[in-house]
């Protein structure tokens, strides 16, 4: 996507760009002129010009006549953030499991605008060095087929991914890590070690559907504490949670929840993880999205805070590289035993070909370039999509704005049933996940999510200004 | 590995090998003379030649000087076959974990002689077809690796696999198939759509450790029946069974359960889906081994015998041609709904690229002219294990005869422990099942399950050998 280092002049446009995120350059302040920028940056003067023109091409900033450049006043600085909600349940209540179908049957079409999904185009993923090494691998593995890499996994890939894990802020060794079958597996296999039937254990409000749907099939109760799209996990309710009943393990995305998109501050994180190991409840980290940060750094996993050996973190390279190849982890010094033990007697084992094929790209280099890029494009994605529905949705419509990830989390007025929505847009040959899939409560019902990671496109303008139009009819 | 049709000598070899195997020629029968088996069977002299020292190569026959051929009086006549064991239990009691860890610790060893696994060696695969396909498909999909195919799975596959269900005497159509990781998946979600924890399912002793690992993973109980390695399952105890509890479903392995080798013969099939189905208990039947049988057709599935829709058949291609893949299936016109939503919720989908591979795999053709190969050299290769055994262990030794699969189950006189033969055998770098790992009571201590799909080697000649000298100091 992109080579190493970056382009002059995109270091230049990130750096204003990152001005204006953090606040120090507000709406209508102008920004540098061209010369000054020339001599502090230490670049030519075109190259600041081809910054500037690239910001404004991302409707970052204006330029004004006789004035220079100013931090464009952008449409969507007019659309409010969500609310978090109290939700709370001692036990799920099945969401309809025909809305579930429908949803994972549109998931499956290939004629719809799939804002649906949460997950970039697979041409982007590094697809020509990925089919390369899959050569290299037939070549030095000819046999591959037949042989078998049985819990904890391939060697090289846990060592890779201990590697990896200190960017997250926790060392780890590849002893303490076990591959499974995605990050999902990981969490299942996980619940199945830490739980038994009838258990209690404590999710968001939203979380992932996957991850409600899962604790139903294991038999186990949730408590839903709210996520705050601003604030993330909400640390009061947690506190009141550990008080009130015995939970044997919380399932928690801090970095970035599906589908609000928040980002748990470090010190939150902190405290929560201290407030749950302090009670003696196990935390299972879904840590899918968290290499994909918009802000400077990769954001901590709750293992960095983990003075008791009580968090498991799980992740995979499903929403970076490889969401078809299947291959996930789960990293705990605890348990890593216990849910290789699990994984072998439920499943046996990861394909071996995508286990190697990984290790091989992550040892060869290259994925920290990757993810730059892929980073990039979410963000101006996501920008793109702000901008799109502030024009085209109704007032009353509220938008989280993401720290990272991929998706949308969106309030529609009052009113507004995002059921109806769905199969409005569907017959307008557009897919979204409407909201009552993301609490145990079937609750949001006027949610709708949307994935931005697609990228932006003409067809995708003109989704969202259908969806627009769409809402504005079932809102008056 | 052979052409379609077996050779004219082939055939001949295979009618004489037919007549012994059914004891219509008996130890020690003269068998037809060369020139009348040419009349008869209206093939060449030198043909009948060709074929009668392929036999005598495989210690069928034997030639006496100026007599003509003779049935052999093979060494493991000797053997006798074990009783069933007549074991009950109402509740699982674990094996203990340290000793599955052991086992699966020694599986991965690269060390050994693997008699303690239950597969064919990875260079037996059809690989370099396999692989051409897997170039094919980087060729025609190269963006696989971002490409995700949800529950069901790949249509071309389950197209396949219904085509392929004609063959085991039920058909069937793509709706009714779940792809899902490979046999055991397909097992542990039938298991959690069928029951909930607390519940009592019916499992055949000896079983797969798997199966009774998972159920108490799923916080089953278990009631034992017992499978006789000559007859199969015991259908008189089912009856005993069902009227004694309330029964969530059976996990039942009628074609060649693992460990014993048996074949549960039709009658018997059908008597027990009408005990079990009559009393409203689903039955999951692991049909892993069936298509590798070594008599003349493949038998049937449970499916056949089912006029209620209660057996869910799980499946795969992981003991044929790619242990590695982790794709497999579970055929349910009833559950396939319910099966496609714990596959999703729980670890979202099998491997994209190898669900396409093993489509093209199937469609192109081969795969029963391989299997014909495959169940060959294990015939075969059961034959000298046999044989080896009767030579190498000492009197009191018993071995079930196999039906089909690639293991043999071995009772060693009393008194002898498996686990410290397993110990001992790992010091002289040997690998070998203890017997306690398959029954939830951890019964079966003086048996043990050795691996005959590896093929015979000097290797295994060896191994074989130093098994019997430990045998035969541990029982003195």
């Amino acid at each position: 996507m992109s080579s190493a280092e970056p382009l002059l002049y995109e270091r230049v446009a990130g750096l204003v760009a990152g001005q204006i995120s953090s606040g120090a350059l507000r709406v209508s302040e102008r920004i540098p002129s061209v010369r000054s920028m020339s001599r502090s940056a230490r670049v030519s003067v075109s190259t600041v010009v081809q910054a500037y023109t690239h910001l404004e091409s991302l409707g970052l900033i204006e330029a004004r006549p006789q004035s220079g450049y100013f931090v464009r006043a952008r449409l969507r600085e007019r659309l409010p953030e969500p609310p978090p909600r109290q939700i709370r349940s001692t036990r799920p209540r099945s969401i309809a499991a025909d809305v579930l179908d429908a949803c994972r049957e549109a998931i499956q079409r290939t004629d719809l605008v799939q804002l649906n999904m949460a997950c970039a185009p697979p041409e982007a993923s590094p697809n020509r060095r990925l089919n390369r090494l899959i050569r290299d691998e037939l070549r030095d593995h000819p046999n591959h087929a037949g042989e078998i890499v049985l819990p904890p996994g391939d060697y090289e890939l846990r060592r890779q991914v201990a590697r990896r894990a200190v960017l997250a802020g926790a060392a780890t060794n590849p002893d303490d890590i076990v591959i499974t079958g995605g990050t999902m597996d990981a969490v299942t296999l996980s619940l199945g070690v830490l739980c038994k039937s009838g258990d209690t254990i404590l999710v968001e409000s939203p979380t992932y559907f996957g991850v409600l749907q899962a604790v139903e099939h294991l038999g186990l109760k949730v408590v839903e504490i709210p996520n705050h799209p601003a604030r993330g996990i909400d640390v009061d309710a947690i506190r009141g949670a550990v008080g009130g009943q015995r939970l044997a393990a919380a399932v928690l995305m801090p970095n970035f929840n599906n589908p609000s998109g928040s980002l748990t501050p470090a010190e939150a994180k902190r405290d929560l993880v201290s407030v749950l190991t302090g009670a003696g409840v196990p935390i299972v980290e879904d840590d899918l999205y968290g290499e994909l940060h918009f802000g400077a750094g990769r954001p901590d996993s709750l293992r960095r805070f983990d003075t008791q050996g009580l968090v498991i973190s799980c992740g995979s390279v499903s929403k970076t590289i490889a969401l078809g190849y299947r291959v996930g982890w789960a990293i705990s010094p605890a348990w890593a035993r216990e849910i290789q033990r699990a994984k072998f007697f439920t499943s046996v084992a990861a394909p071996t070909l995508q286990q190697r094929v990984l290790a091989r790209y992550f040892a060869s280099g290259g994925y920290d370039r990757f993810l730059t890029g892929l980073r990039r494009m979410l963000a101006e994605s996501a920008e793109r999509f702000l901008d799109a529905i502030a024009s085209a949705f109704p007032t009353g419509t509220c938008v989280a704005r993401p720290a990272g990830g991929m998706v949308l989390w969106v309030r529609l007025p009052p009113g507004v049933d995002s059921m109806e929505l769905f199969r409005a847009a569907l017959e307008c040959r557009i897919g979204i996940m409407p909201g009552i899939v993301f609490s145990a409560k079937a609750g949001f019902r006027n949610y709708i999510r949307l994935n931005y990671g697609c990228g932006w496109s003409p067809d995708v303008a003109a989704a969202i200004g259908t969806l627009g139009r769409l809402v504005r009819r079932m809102s008056t």
